[in-house]
């Protein structure tokens, strides 16, 4: 793979492959390139979860990570992103992780040589954030054909509904949607049917809830976030109509009592802690399979390590 | 040690054993865990010092410093500091570094299973702060035992004043305060007396001047900073009553002409930047000594590096 | 090599000698401190080439970076420059690099004794911009002697054209200005003519464009960027009267289309890119040079590693 930008470009034997390595991460096992390699990872938009979770994966690799301030650099200058990226390239930065807010922000940066994992555009896409939960399914199921899973809430402002019902939908799973109608998003009917709250929690082996975006859309529902928890959310008893084995996912961060209510977040059927963990196995995994392709493709020095004992 | 939230916590032995590995460290010895252990510092508020000390202490230990930025976290889409500190718990992170404005902000995080070391909360206590300042006491004397320590300045809104008054006294020194009486917490005198300016400079054998805090209290006294140096301040004129071998301490940043003469600043007296060097040996102490527990209780793998020859 | 301040205190031996090893570098050599060292980047303007840049060079020699963020620190508490120096040299960081808006900010550091590198003073100096650029040229060409360089743009407010003037002069290179009148300094005349657009860049080996100053100055032309494209740009239609041979060189961030065609940012005769890989090969011979005399002088253990092979 040489680049990671949308899920819907990765086929389902790449994805495989590296819900595979991250498996192996997970169970301990280390690799690391034998040479220095730097990355940087360029956050236009606030974030603690993936900005910190690829530092962790990058830094468990061995690699060299670069500090990028989008507040302090040259951007503030007017600077294109990219100009930024082919500065960092030139500089000897052999990939960088992107998040930002302009949807297919990438698609201005199609000549650059190096190696783009998209971290977030927009409304768009977040590939790693699929993949995360897909490791976490695979892990509580072993599989994903005919699962039934219910993603639930602020569908249309969502970066990973999408991707998400896209993937699961390849690899065979079921898909129903739920939440506030105005948020549905019509063209998402091709991956699942929309239903109403209480059929989606309690028919489903998977409760995917999505975060609210309230900072990326300014169109409010005329609730107010007790209300919405009421009506749409996962409340006590809702979780109680749960089927037996059934898991509760959030990309976090949560609105508690919201999306979600505060007392089930770390309740025996939440995976959402194991997300974050799961994450940092997943970027591994994509960094590893990027490295690998990109030795072999424009000459570095091609003596990455072979899998290490723990 | 399982974690570093206040110093009364802390008992005289812990203490002893803290200020003893600190002195190693200042010795050039060196002790590094062996596994890869990844720390982060989550600085709420701003810092040179405290933050680069801590960071300089991690590197030295070996350790992985994620970078968190405070300002760009997801604590601006309103995640809480106890969601902040699970999330990265759950990516690996191994311990919290923590400075937060809120007084005894770490009583929420009481169910978070990673260690927390404090780096100051509000007008609370900044733990390793006292650590470093009994390093270079003792230091300087070999004991604490009947030492005259006079602590002068802005009492109410410090976070050292306290803590340091109550481990210099449980290690047998004498306190005294002095500074503006409004500034003065009567709560205090249970460690000594308030007493006059003079008197508490021309007695002591360590003269602990606090920093005025006027970033944390609107509360300011009708004086102009001439005023309040001519009659609060350390002035080159009280230098010269200062007894014989005594020291000067200042926690820093110095507002100088304030609290002290800008001149006094790197005086012989001095020790401000000693109390600087001093605060990298102590946390390295105190990092160690936490590794050390921890490793044994949930179960890091347990090997640990054994001192080294420098 | 003590430090770096601007390239006016370098002799031509030096820059010849720092020349030499950044080509090495270039030329993929390595060269590490044995031991552990820490330099703290300390950027109070904001900055992506120059401050990545010296990461870059740190990193590859195996330096440990001590993150420090002029916005979050006690800067704002109102410490001094001095005092926040002299407070990174106590906890035992050994180089600073230093950008500060202020002018010659470095005249109050006389007295540290840490190193320190100047990553560029207001409208002063940045000497590490000039030896990219001089090495830029040196691999080109192969010699500084009669060259034909024309400076072109912003000159007043430049902080490199000076100092580029003074030592291609110095190594025996001819220069001539350019760009609009108003911006031109009286006092660089001692380095060559003041001469028309077309004339600066038909007749020239190295086409040097500067960087217009938004920020850094208010007085501005009463002219529109394309109105300045035209007539002080290097246009489409300047590029074809250029030399054989001739190259095009600016520090970056470019604005394009204003002072240079977009399409020709990346152009054939364009060192734009190049000087950016140059920066940090610089930036590493400059960090080699003053830790191979600061090792000597004030005793750090003095087992620099010699040239390593690839």
């Amino acid at each position: 793979m040489k680049k990671l930008l949308t899920v819907d470009d990765v086929s389902v034997l790449e994805i495989e492959s590296m819900l595979r390595d991250a498996s192996e991460f997970a169970k301990g096992k280390r690799w690391r390139p034998k040479q220095q390699i730097f990355v940087a990872n360029l956050f236009f938009e606030p974030s603690t979860r993936t900005k910190s979770s690829f530092e962790m994966a990058e830094r468990k690799l061995g690699l060299e990570v670069i500090p990028f301030e989008a507040g302090t650099s040259s951007v503030l200058k007017g600077e294109t992103l990219y100009d930024t990226v082919k500065t960092l390239q030139s500089m000897g930065v052999n990939m960088v992780v992107i998040r930002h807010e302009k949807e297919r922000y990438f698609e201005e940066l199609k000549t650059c040589q190096i190696p783009i994992i998209n971290g977030g555009d927009g409304c768009g896409n977040h590939p790693t954030q699929t993949l995360l939960d897909l490791l976490t399914i695979k892990q509580e199921f072993g599989k994903f054909k005919d699962l039934q899973v219910s993603i639930i809430g602020d569908i249309r402002h969502s970066r990973v509904a999408r991707s998400n019902a896209n993937a699961l939908t390849r690899l065979g799973a079921k898909i129903r949607f739920s939440g506030p109608p105005e948020w549905f998003d019509e063209s998402m009917k091709c991956f699942g049917p929309y239903v109403e709250i209480d059929e989606a929690i309690c028919t489903a082996d998977v409760v995917m809830l999505l975060r609210i975006q309230h900072e990326r859309h300014a169109q409010t529902l005329d609730l107010t976030k007790e209300e919405y928890h009421q009506i749409y959310g996962l409340t006590v008893e809702r979780e109680k109509k749960m089927k037996a084995n059934s898991i509760i996912m959030h990309p976090a961060p949560v609105n508690r009592n919201v999306e979600i209510a505060s007392e089930l977040v770390e309740c025996s059927r939440s995976r959402i802690f194991k997300q974050m963990r799961n994450g940092v196995y997943v970027r591994m995994s994509v960094l590893k399979n990027i490295l690998e392709t990109f030795t072999e493709e424009i000459g570095y020095e091609n003596h990455n390590q072979k899998w290490m004992a723990r």
